[in-house]
């Protein structure tokens, strides 16, 4: 039985095409772009063309600014580090919400260490940010603001365009991680009015290890990873180009084929959503209803872990994702879920699914039947769900 | 005519076995090794594998202490940042040498800026470091000596283990960016005492964008990018899985050949440096005679820019480099010649030839011929050249 991945986001699998191109690339055996003869052309327009395809794909203006870095993570961490180190004097502020991901969070909680100060802002039971919050959150001495385009566990989208606003009204420099929503939603720079934007390759089918930082021009901002003038003098490094041309081509076939990816993934989605509620009693699907990824849901299940439900569904060889953020395998329940109003043991009993456009409607079908068999299999044997259910009939007899 | 390549410190070429194993793994598709189900434990056991592959080559005693990373650069900035940060509490010195990479170099000047104070020490005129100078360097706040292992401009090997046997003594975390000498020749952490070793997979033949950071046990030291949980806690973002298999079998292939690569290299780099001696008059061979790199020349031709040669050489479809750290088109001479004692104009006038185990001693013959041409051109319409010769021949006849 071949295995049912409904885990896209751990790592969305190649196209086709971008497998194609990255073989022709390692084939071709480039030399380093950077290089002053011959060898180091072909390198180098192969950039090019692969700089010229990203920055379409989030309608950047002007080349340059779109700053290649070896994933989302490397990209987040210069944006706020970047940011944070080159603005010192201006202050040590800055402003965030509650449910980013563990890049801001941890890159956050190190400047913490270097005595910058945090302002997160709450999310509402939708998990949406309210601008007015952060409007309020900005003070003198504040340096950025970084809010994420979209949360990587349940999905909801952030009111971006209104914040930048607040933002560049207070000539604030301000962030937006959109790893989750770059290639999977329309994603346009000026639209958004942002000043730095994250994103990578692998949440649209490219390869791990390729992502990219717009930095709009006049940004004030320092490299990451100082050295060579690579990348405009903005990420120093001899370039993953065979990774980097895989994205390219990723983000080629993204902007082209966006709306039926999109269509796709909502039927799924929808589908996903009616199975659940018809067939799994006391669960809550988390994230705004609307303003959302189309290709997750987080649906918590009542009274019993997500890891058990992983576990076993693993067995059936089907592929999801608890996300609760214990990544290291500690007992912490995800801060995303917690800030959206459930308690710890329901974000404890979450499942992240996440589909795309090889998923079929007969996987969905065969997810749902081996979940609601999973689910019981666990609740029967959870103390907590024997207890509500005791209490639930006691309750029904009393009254 | 095909392309002679002797700018193999720029990008070595992939090997035949190093392409089909990235080729293979871009068709298996793998998952995110860190994700919780079957198709990330694929991922995970060729992750595991290349940790052994790339430790065994430096002999590395456990696997934790090998950190992926997108290249040497980004391993030095960790090493240098990660330890700067790490021990703040400590001070803020750091000492270095006079001719360390730009990778090291720009980290410094941005550490610089947030009130790190850095002493370099000299070289000799055949670029070594003197150990008692970095002793004398070591101060109370002092936290990091970083010193590179040999030299990417004039191939000088540095003497590592005598440097670390007095950071040991003074209890400071010792650095050398060790990125021209891994797979080149053998490198043993273990032997070298080093606490922190950055390497890069494209100097021996495997790709570009995937590197290394060995970082022994119990060295104080933050991670350069936060986040997720990956690589032990110490470089967060999903891996660049392609990469580091290619990287992985490049170093397994680097084990098994360095015998046989080194002296395939020696033996084109003395029929170089004798030909060069034999054929250009006014030349200065770079670098220390024997504790140097197998695979680089440096040669300083007199009277002439070293950027004119390569254009020449380029319309000839031979490669070469300045690698004058003019990287940016600057007209800077490079720190490194002046440090062993060139002045600028014949700073100017250098080559860095390097090759590799595919060059053939009729590609050397060629390159010979074809240089010879290049610089009696070149120096037929230099100035300075005609001024040398006037005043010689003048010399010679007041004499």
């Amino acid at each position: 039985m071949s295995i049912i991945n409904l885990d896209y986001l751990a790592a969305n699998p190649l196209l086709p095409e971008v497998q194609e191109a990255m073989i022709d690339a390692i084939k071709k055996n480039f030399s380093n772009p950077s290089s002053q003869h011959q060898l180091g052309d072909e390198a180098a327009a192969a950039l090019q063309q692969a700089r010229e395809q990203v920055a379409s794909l989030i309608n950047s203006p002007v080349l340059k600014e779109v700053v290649f870095t070896s994933g989302g993570t490397e990209s987040i961490n210069h944006a706020v580090k970047g940011v944070a180190f080159a603005n010192e004097s201006k202050g040590k502020h800055i402003v965030t919400s509650n449910i980013e991901h563990n890049a801001v969070l941890r890159t956050l909680r190190t400047l913490k260490l270097m005595d910058y100060r945090v302002t997160s802002v709450p999310v509402d039971e939708y998990g949406r940010v309210n601008p007015t919050d952060v409007a309020e959150a900005i003070r003198d001495d504040t340096i950025l603001v970084t809010i994420m385009h979209s949360n990587n566990e349940i999905g909801t989208i952030q009111p971006i365009a209104e914040i930048a606003q607040i933002t560049r009204e207070k000539k604030v420099i301000f962030h937006s991680d959109a790893v989750d929503s770059v290639g999977v939603v329309p994603i346009d720079v000026q639209e958004l009015g942002v000043d730095l934007l994250s994103f990578a390759a692998n949440q649209f089918y490219g390869p791990s290890g390729a992502g990219g930082l717009y930095i709009r021009r006049g940004t004030r901002i320092w490299p990451l990873i100082d050295g060579g003038v690579q990348e405009n003098n903005k990420r120093a490094g001899t370039e993953n180009l065979i990774g980097i041309i895989g994205m390219g081509v990723a983000a080629d076939l993204a902007a082209r084929d966006m709306e039926f990816r999109i269509r796709h993934s909502r039927k799924l989605k929808e589908m996903l959503i009616d199975g659940l509620k018809a067939r799994i009693a006391d669960i809550y699907i988390n994230g705004h209803p609307k303003l959302s990824l189309p290709n997750l849901v987080s649906v918590s299940v009542r009274y019993i872990e997500g890891e058990g439900i992983v576990l076993m569904l693993d067995e059936e060889s089907i592929a999801v994702s608890t996300r609760s953020a214990c990544a290291a395998g500690a007992l912490q329940a995800s801060h995303v879920l917690l800030s959206i109003g459930r308690d710890f043991a329901d974000a404890q009993g979450t499942l992240v699914i996440t589909f795309g456009r090889n998923t079929t409607e007969s996987e969905i079908e065969r997810f749902l039947d081996a979940l609601e068999e999973v689910v019981q299999t666990l609740r029967n044997i959870s103390p907590l769900y024997i207890k509500a259910k005791q209490e639930q009939a006691e309750g029904v007899a009393l009254s």
